[in-house]
């Protein structure tokens, strides 16, 4: 039994502000710039969600990509989707929304709906610059 | 004299919400459904700007795209990177920010600083699905 | 009434076999070479749709995307996606299915179904470097 | 002798239908629908062949790109291009052309010929949401 | 007999200096500034050559892609791959490279070859932000 | 603290020459082909540069984008862009520019900038076919 690397995107256009509540409103500024505009501004989001698995010798796949992807919808897409991240998301509240801050709360939605502990790693593409990987540690 | 059509991208970020003065908030849900999420949501917008001149015989160019590239700058990206297109921006107070209005916006802002009528087309991206075109008609 | 070109993109992966009735099997295979394999080949294909039209001041569309969006989903992708051209589509029955003849069936099919006139070109695309464009003449 | 991880991408059209031997007719139905398509469908598969190895001090090179793109070529490219997965290819005879089927299949035909055990990963690409990676593993 | 506007994507990687004759030294360092850079620089170049013309009904086609690639790569391609556009190309000789002068000079070299005067327009890409079109005029 | 993969993309416009001064001019140019071409060809050159690190939970990120972003820019995107990397570039004097060589180089000139041991991976495209990653062994 082959162990493969299995990807899907999805997509999600939402808003955002960037702001620590653990910092002065004068480091906010400092620090995030116009990032920190107080009535945010937003992105294209994508994820790529990868899981490392071994391939059914009698379907030949490792899950079917239909579950894979009514997974990813359930519990990401419909959550973010048209939403501005630091208003309108429960599992975001009170939280900077940063790119880093915002794929572990996505591992930490999806991973208990992915069967078999199979999840192996989420990227997240904020721009076409600017990107970040998170595998769970 | 060949007669070229030159063109340039360039990047925003920002968010919005599709909302219009002019109809009730039952019909502004019906019809923009969850791009009328109150809080608002965002795309990584890209503007392809297009101008139609002749080449000049002594530099090779239609237009220095050090110039072009400037104008761009200071007359479109600068007002509306990392903003929310309906509370940020002087110029599209009071208006539907939909792609349609946003590019007509857009041309109107660029048009009067591009020299010797050259501006030809804006094409305003989105997502990877939706574009709009204008041509100042 | 500002007048735009609205774009929507739609995807079908389909099969295909370059293979005319009209010409003998030494001249299909001549013609068409690879692309005459009996057992077909496939492309993931994209459709650009334009619409060309006013922008509506009330809502500041000129369609609703959303209406647009199910209408190239009803009248082509349902019809195309997952099949193999030249035997699954009543539409496409004894048609060779080049990138040409296929784009102005695609027109033929979604053109009575877009309202006032509006439809202004589709593009087919069926590699990244094979592309056609059709506007109806 | 730095070690880096050298990559060259190629691409090839085909076909092919999701069906497994090992399943009833019902049960593939359900599995795999669309993809259960009698006639079959296709895609502009890409694959990413990635080789892990020290850079020779004379030339500057793991490998000559020339003489990989050649080997590419012809034990895989050749083999697939313009075909339909399920018929015409040797190699995957009485297989399932899943994605995860399908890239371990390619790496069985390369890895022999990839001189000095250099074969690191192979990515294939069915379409721009759906991937898979495999290492030999 | 339908027209449609068919589309071959070819691509050339070369360097280039942008320094016209008819400026002095420092004009060109002031118009071009590290485009001006004695050594070069260099660029992956796309063109995109599009031709209008109507469907052969035989064929389903407008042209052989065969005979246009060809065309592509002995009048344009081999020319100017992996050459310095302002020593190694005859018929640049003495031009100032800039997009503009090359689009309309590649456009020259293809016209005469391509039959039945079905070229209509040739699109250059410079790099992602830059690039111009031709028709002719 | 949570450990991410953070990645920025920057872009240089580069020419050079595929040439190895331990090799003879017979060797080069069978080993290079087109590459060797002695006026040079180019290259709009992309790297990825990731850092691995934990997330600060002032801040919500591993390092200021800003600063990494000036980092890249003073210590390689400066010295690279729009330059003959034969002949313009201090750091690569005397070294054959392949991919492999140019990766590790730009490696030893960012690492030493970048804070805490962060620096993970530099990922080099040179053409959409070609691509190589360096990891610092």
């Amino acid at each position: 039994m082959s162990k493969v690397i299995l990807c899907r995107r999805a997509r999600f256009s939402a808003s955002h502000r960037l702001h620590s509540p653990m910092l002065s409103d004068a480091e906010n500024i400092s620090l995030f710039g116009k990032c920190n505009n107080p009535n945010g501004h937003g992105h294209n989001y994508q994820i790529f969600v990868r899981l490392a698995g071994h391939i059914d010798p009698k379907t030949g796949m490792v899950i079917s990509l239909t579950t894979l992807e009514e997974l990813i919808d359930q519990h990401v897409i419909k959550k973010l989707d048209h939403k501005h991240l630091n208003h309108d998301v429960d599992f975001l509240k009170g939280m900077n929304p940063t790119s880093e801050n915002l794929v572990v709360a996505i591992w930490q939605q999806l991973q208990p709906h992915i069967p078999d502990g199979l999840l192996y790693e989420i990227e997240l593409i904020e721009t076409e610059n600017n990107t970040v990987c998170y595998r769970g540690e």
